[in-house]
């Protein structure tokens, strides 16, 4: 209940703007005559009042109330007034003997306001919902949502509509939230009270308010014509230069459409919240401040950045044109084509030679009750590709977002093959219902070593609802988590199984080859310019051995702490035969195409064709991928990416990326 | 549980470092020889292991357990080794005829090891609290406490502590926490194996962690003797320089001692929490990192800045000495020795001139289980008593800590008259047990206007267990919030009262003494060459009502925040009859001597004296402020301010200050 200490006076008559819902406290001592001992209040039906300590009961409501020095009047009216100062409220004041010492009168005129947002999140703004000012997590929660208007309207020309001041299309409006200020009353505010928008330094860099276009009560406030109106008039309300404005007030019952635009994305100095507030101001005089008598806020999360695991269904697959890749684009085509969809094939107008679509960007996305587009987080990598996310990707909802890498240097662990993300799991009884982000950086007990930027990193923890896990991934040459892990969709168990490269289990696949006699069966057959290997002459290689121990030590670390925090056992582990060997910087490679660097398409994989030993004009390898993957309803679909990625140290996934369909599971109903 | 999965071999001897307490994981089908399907474990008695899926229970344990894929061994130990690898496990392998194929071969050695810190704030480092890696609040909570090393050891040419990288002195190992390494184990780690401490970059810029002298088994670590010995081999083990550090190790039981030295108190970007973690580092080889095969962490939290309200009681009292206050002075020492204690008085050498002893600095203090001290907050203002703060008090168990005013213009609303702290509060169930901080500044719905610098404002409010409230204070010319408001105790309701300056309260007195025959009395009698001015001429000038009325209604709003944001009612605020007058720019100040603007010492105020209108011999005026104050049981003592702060716009409060006892409540059982 908003309380406001009022005063009367008997010298002169006092008025008071009211608003609905708070009550005016005036304590009747301070303003009573000299000898004063008794008081009497009488108010016009619209007002009601209560006397505090309650006057004990009297036999017939005609004597007058004991003056105490803590008597507290309570005043309340139920309804907006038709008219200015059209309720009245008086209190009298006599002597011990009951005369009349003197009257202090009080003119009333009642106004209902509300600042509303879609706090209960069904898309629709509500009238006065009592949990608007704050904010809360989970199904039970409330708090209304902001995105980031981080997409363009425009397709050519085109800047990030955040970057733009004024709304320059309708359609613009939709990447914001509706804030509506509700009033009713009479046809004029008293002179000179105001009705102000207002907001702090700090959150006034996060948004910007547009609204307030003079119109009367509108009977659909989203019609294309008052939007149309709207954005006509242009109405910036609020934003860092401007952190106070009056609005218009009209009589009547009146709903004034503002729209709030999200500038910023949570990061480590924002914790995604924002407080709007509507005052009334009353006038002093010239020199002195208006006074706010009656404030009413509400408060905004901004949208997270959300990322997007293999298990989600694809929408759009992205891969590089470039001089060599013919034959990969060729196997990436039919892939692709038994999934629905149609390849996005980025040209090298535009790629430059950089066949890297895994590494320069991640798509992501953005939600709110409202409205929910497609967000691209442009790596600081910066290669060849550099201009392709926000060139080609960025445009009517679809956002773009980048973090550049201040003074420090970027390294390849910096590349988004290094950044995936879990499907949802439960872990020890904590839910993570969006994933979990997986990075790779170096040991934390090293202090040389590579790492992911400092930039992005705080970026990923500061979006909340998918705690990053940081694995080891600086043993790699290149250094990314998917040379080692990827995660398929899965019928059973958690509905996903976590895919590790293991050299044990590729030395295995060898033994067991050699015990059956196909010991001379060749690796790397058909590929041309490049020796074949047999299987007796890799098991006797001692350096490979030692090579891949090492690597299957570093593979069972990140191991351990996937199961620690994705809560996984080992049945929901499998592990693929892949074999590694170390540059003379001892980092270690892929020994053949490295089948776990997959695409993940459904229930479609594009796995790199692995080249392994040949057993009755079959790869010993692919069929044992085919079978493990089987056993899942999953089928694997061998591209040959030997040329054109492998000796380039990357594979399939390096060379994709996918845009998948968001989770239906909304962000706001998790507790992180 | 740590779970490590762990590789065997039937090629070669496998040896692991076991750590008591987790699990070697060890997948049996991949190591085992082609071919193989069944397979049998042996194992040293101080050995224990499980098999996983449970093999089905056989009526000898003769016959060997088939192998599966996914068959698990599971490794355990219950005590720390002898002997370097003194115990044995082995896996033998079988045919399906039960002929032997091979057999892999484990040594173990087990060592206790643990990361112990104070976890459940008793002022003991436990012995492995399952909760020492995180941090909770409350009674319930656990989680170890940092202090902020900001006292200095030395007196003379002195600098803080935590700007020292050396431990100078053993007594400033009381200011850090302590952390022991507790080990127990054979008389050597095998080859190459380490143990290290490491911290994040980010966590390493406020700590540095000192410790490890080579000590064997310290039967009293916190001996003289031992600390001794410890500062002069002066051991920083990590810091900002030193992320990871390797650490003694030695055999039997041991346990090493570290101290932890906080450097930065909580503020926007460091949310007080950091984590320090211990981990057995395994060799590879000398081209590979070691890696972490177990790691420990402990979770710390800085304490925070407290401050102490005027319900608690003094220890000391602050005033300056200048050329024109012996009045002052005089009043200050009758009034302080009253209290039994002794007034402090700060001579003109230091303070050349500047008598604002309030608005320099601000006392508060920072509490840990292990220690606790006085910690001053030195003000942006910095006027001529702005070496004070660390000339004078930093010392040996008394903190300092300032922020300084950046870009931003410093204004009269960063002196701290204007940083006050209400006595513990319950609002609406949630609990204030330390109180809520109090600022001015200007009506957040005005953009011009004085305010708080936007640095002292993010420190308190970081420092999260005295939520602070921001008051309207820019319509006084000084803009200070104890120019309108004072705590004072009380014996009953909520154990203290709000005083608040009211000019209502003060024309109702006046009225009645008009009233009752005493039109003229003289106000200022008896101050030298000050005109009297008589009851009558004050409640007959219109633009001295006029201001008044203007001034209670900035002290109502005021009363309105504090009643909602301290859960206040009526009876808990007092009014006190003081009347102000505007300047040329329209900002309040007082009309005669601010009683509010008191020193609260236990059940003794030290009152500005008002020189209101004499009656039968009595100022009017105190005999109200005795009337009321004395009804809490409090008992008044005018002090004459009127020549040396009144006319400086200032009065008693805003010339003296007072450090007070800490609260006995502990600022880690709340729950902010």
């Amino acid at each position: 209940m908003y309380q406001r200490t009022f005063r009367l006076s008997c010298e002169e008559l006092s008025n008071a703007l009211y608003v609905v819902g708070t009550e005016l406290q005036v304590n009747i001592s301070r303003c009573a005559p000299p000898k004063c001992k008794y008081f009497s209040v009488k108010c016009s039906p619209t007002v009601q009042y209560k006397i505090l300590p309650p006057p004990p009961p009297k036999e017939a409501n005609t004597l007058p109330n004991l003056l105490t020095p803590k008597s507290i009047l309570i005043i309340t009216m139920d309804t907006a007034s038709k008219h200015a100062f059209d309720s009245k409220l008086s209190v009298q004041y006599y002597t011990e003997s009951t005369e009349t010492l003197g009257r202090a009168i009080l003119h009333l005129t009642a106004v209902e306001i509300s600042l509303d947002v879609d706090a209960d999140r069904d898309g629709v703004v509500e009238k006065n919902n009592p949990n608007k000012g704050s904010w809360k997590w989970g199904p039970q929660g409330h708090g209304a949502i902001l995105l980031v208007n981080c997409d363009s309207e425009w397709t050519y020309r085109k800047r990030q509509d955040c970057d733009d001041p004024a709304i320059t299309k309708v359609s613009d409006l939709r990447d914001m939230s509706r804030m509506v200020v509700r009033t009713k009353g009479p046809a004029q505010l008293p002179e000179g009270y105001k009705l102000t928008l207002h907001v702090s330094q700090t959150d006034s860099e996060k948004i910007r308010v547009f609204g307030d276009s003079n119109q009367k009560d509108v009977s659909n406030p989203l019609s294309r014509c008052f939007l149309k109106y709207f954005i006509t008039t242009n109405p910036l309300v609020l934003d860092e230069n401007s952190l106070c404005q009056v609005i218009s007030y009209k009589g009547g019952t009146v709903e004034s459409q503002f729209f709030v635009e999200g500038l910023r994305f949570p990061d480590k100095d924002f914790d995604g919240l924002v407080t709007i507030n509507l005052s009334l101001l009353e006038p002093t005089s010239q020199f002195f401040p208006e006074t706010p008598i009656f404030t009413d806020k509400v408060m905004f999360r901004m949208a997270p950045w959300i990322m997007t695991p293999n298990t989600l269904d694809p929408v759009e697959v992205f891969v590089c044109s470039i001089k060599d890749n013919y034959e990969f684009l060729k196997g990436m085509k039919n892939l692709v084509r038994k999934t629905g969809l149609k390849l996005k094939v980025c040209y090298e107008y535009m790629n430059r030679g950089d066949r890297w679509m895994q590494d320069e960007l991640e798509f992501g996305y953005i939600d709110s009750p409202h409205h929910s587009f497609p967000v691209v987080l442009d790596s600081p990598r910066n290669g060849y590709l550099s201009d392709f996310p926000y060139e080609e990707l960025l445009g009517p909802d679809f956002g773009y977002v980048t973090r550049e890498a201040l003074d420090q240097k970027v390294t390849s662990l910096d590349s988004f093959g290094n950044l995936e993300v879990s499907p949802p799991v439960i872990v020890n009884g904590r839910s993570y219902p969006l994933g979990r982000i997986i990075i790779g950086v170096a040991f934390p007990t090293t202090t040389h070593g590579r790492n992911m930027t400092k930039v992005v990193q705080d970026f990923l923890w500061a979006q909340k609802v998918q705690e990053p896990i940081a694995l080891f991934s600086d043993w790699l040459a290149v250094g990314h988590v998917d040379e080692f892990m990827t995660f398929v969709p899965a019928p059973d168990r958690k509905g996903f199984r976590l895919l590790l490269a293991s050299p044990d289990a590729g030395y295995k696949l060898f033994h067991d080859l050699q015990h059956d006699g196909h010991g001379q069966a060749q690796l790397f057959e058909g590929i041309s310019g490049k020796k074949t290997i047999s299987v007796d002459d890799i098991l006797s290689d001692p350096q490979l051995k030692y090579a891949n121990n090492y690597v299957q030590g570093c593979v069972d670390w990140n191991r351990d702490v996937l199961k620690k925090e994705l809560g996984l056992e080992e049945e929901d582990i499998i592990d693929l035969p892949i074999l590694f060997y170390l540059d003379e910087d001892n980092m270690a490679l892929a020994y053949y195409p490295d089948m776990v660097n997959m695409i993940v398409l459904g229930k479609h994989l594009g796995v790199p064709k692995p080249f392994g030993p040949q057993v009755d004009g079959h790869c010993v390898l692919e069929a044992e991928m085919c079978s493990l993957m089987g056993k899942l309803g999953l089928t694997c679909f061998f591209i040959d990416d030997y040329a054109s990625y492998h000796e380039l140290l990357g594979e399939v996934h390096c060379g994709s990326n996918v845009r998948r369909e968001p989770f239906s599971f909304k962000w706001w109903n998790m507790e992180p």
